[in-house]
């Protein structure tokens, strides 16, 4: 097992109308003067704004808003946000909804305390000293922003999507109520479900041997996310499966899956360039290329791969070719995706093989290589969109 | 599921040689006059106290020691600490050792900012406001106290074994290295083993249904235990084994795999009788009581134990008859703690057969019940006591 440091500080708020709470919340972590920051309307048409405000009026706290954070995040909203916390001498950033916005408002609370371009913290040319404390009212179970120290932004002129991360950016609180997901569309509720499922995959697959806890904690999320997926895409309203997803969600991403062991993050990196390109859902463009991911680097640790296929998907062991169990996980990943409705080749994204070479610029590889578990360099990047292209569930 | 906050906040610092940084940590966290809590020798025989002064000095920061804390600590050495607390001005404990030290720090910690009897606080006459913070070198995987907020005291003059807990008492940080374990004695490390499984089978058996996550986890937890138990049992210096069991008993009782449902908790209780009047092992207790606690249950949900006998025990299913495996679950797991060297039954604990009433008395339920899971009234502790007497392995 590799050394670590494990923190996670946040403090979940979890379950039915907790978001009635939010107020109380926010005085405790010591917000006098809140900015409001929210995506599109529907946390205004749902009611679920109004409810917060409610709260924060009730412990008579000061707040302004800031709404219109999109999918994927862009750079230009983070400035204006920066300059308001500024204005108005901001002292809590609260988000009202889903990963974009909490990623959004980490952006604006690491900028609002910096001198220098906010940006620089996702190009590697900063790092963050200090930040607004954060608070999320949860919208949607995926990005596990609400209990992680990440932030993935994109640069509006250039499409560029860029993370960062720090302790100083983990939430001081996070409301997660289910009942807020039950009115997303199946579409999005999928695409939830393969980022959690990602973050997990991320983690799992290493060169760190005997990580045994990691490992099963790992199979844990998924075990549950492939029982509870299905039931929430056939009944939308289903509390108890929307709230194991939520909370799946959260622990898929808050690191506890994730210590002691090196991890990957090729995956993520080779699908932000997607979303980046064709303002794609994350979740749908993972569900691309994991699978296709997973197909080009088997060789390299077989028996893991079979170990998935037999723990998390229940597949058959075969002792005599292993290969064909590891290859039998795989299928069975990419089936369970498409049967939650996601798309599992380039063409059902809406992504065109004759944009990899872009692709593959974009990403910055150059001559070099990266990932945790196989170092992959620009040519088996290509390769990887390649096998995206045909795949098939 | 049930509402539910999920809050640790505790910075574990883990691996080789970590203790070296404590008084990095130490001054994280505003130490600046440090009481130094340690229990018998061996932490002082080893060198280890002497790497963690070496690591204060190097930060200059003041400290005083108090050690001597046995297992199933005192409250006299409780208030031997307040005592140098207030006489010092200390502002920050630092214990190096087991759940007995990080307990009895506990203890003292609320104690010492507190205008009345500390014990008032296990003793539910008065509720935790204020303590000083705590950080913790461990030494023994078990108690799961250095990612906990509870505490358990016995008074020396009743021999009476009382608990509490307080978010206020989770510990500010913890460094764990495995390598500190990899001395303990094998029945020391066994009853470590015993008290992890416990503390999650506590929170595994219950009347919430649909809380899958929670219930995976705690599955990952408890197969991680039977896979590395054995391994250092059989080889003590196993360092990857040891740091497996380590983790694994840290997430057994943060709370992280028992969120979302009632608990139970009746085994603890009726251990801690056991424990306070033989002054034996926790654990060993444990081994005796849980296995015994689950056949006198059983009936109440025979599912539940057949879904613990496949899942964990890795028994077949009996779908004609699934009293069959959660029958067969049980006697795996009693199996398990004897093959690992842990007693199981009364005689081979040092217990009596004829102490049961007595046992049953200081219990002190009465007329009443009590327990998440099934109710349990004092006829009821009594025939858990009896099954307890006669179990075989």
């Amino acid at each position: 097992m590799e050394n670590f440091n494990f923190y996670s500080p946040t403090e979940f708020v979890f379950g039915r109308d907790r978001e009635n709470e939010t107020g109380k919340y926010v005085k405790k972590y010591g917000g006098t003067r809140v900015l409001i920051h929210y995506g599109s309307g529907s946390a205004v048409r749902s009611g679920l704004l109004d409810r917060v405000k409610k709260s924060l009026d009730s412990e008579e706290i000061f707040y302004t808003e800031l709404g219109g954070v999109k999918p994927n995040p862009r750079d230009t909203l983070v400035y204006e946000g920066i300059e308001i916390c500024r204005r108005e001498n901001i002292d809590f950033i609260l988000c009202v909804g889903g990963g974009s916005v909490i990623d959004s408002a980490k952006g604006i609370a690491a900028g609002a305390l910096y001198d220098g371009d906010f940006w620089d913290f996702y190009t590697d040319k900063a790092e963050i000293e200090k930040a607004l404390p954060v608070g999320t009212v949860l919208t949607i179970a995926a990005a596990g922003s609400e209990g992680s120290g990440a932030s993935v932004v994109t640069q509006e002129s250039t499409k560029l999507k860029r993370d960062t991360g720090s302790d100083l950016l983990r939430p001081k609180f996070s409301v997660l109520n289910p009942q807020l997901t039950c009115t997303l569309p199946a579409f999005q509720t999928a695409c939830g479900a393969a980022d959690i499922m990602a973050h997990v995959f991320e983690r799992y697959f290493t060169n760190t041997a005997e990580v045994e806890i990691t490992d099963r904690l790992c199979e844990a999320v998924l075990l549950t996310m492939i029982k509870e997926t299905p039931r929430v895409i056939a009944d939308p309203d289903n509390y108890e499966a929307r709230a194991n997803i939520m909370w799946a969600g959260t622990v898929a991403h808050n690191d506890i899956v994730g210590v002691g062991r090196i991890q990957d993050w090729n995956s993520h990196a080779i699908e932000h360039e997607l979303s980046g390109m064709y303002d794609v859902a994350h979740g749908a463009g993972l569900a691309v290329i994991m699978p296709s991911w997973m197909e080009f680097v088997m060789s390299h640790n077989i028996m893991r791969f079979a170990q998935m296929a037999v723990r998390v998907f229940g597949c058959q062991m075969n002792f005599e070719n292993p290969e064909v169990t590891a290859k039998g996980g795989i299928r069975a990943f990419r089936s369970f995706l498409h049967s939650i409705g996601l798309p599992v080749n380039f063409a059902e994204l809406g992504a065109r093989e004759e944009d990899i070479p872009a692709l593959v610029k974009n990403l910055g590889l150059g001559d070099g290589k990266t990932g945790g578990f196989v170092n992959l360099s620009s040519d088996d990047v290509a390769e990887i969109y390649r096998i995206a292209v045909n795949a098939k569930a």
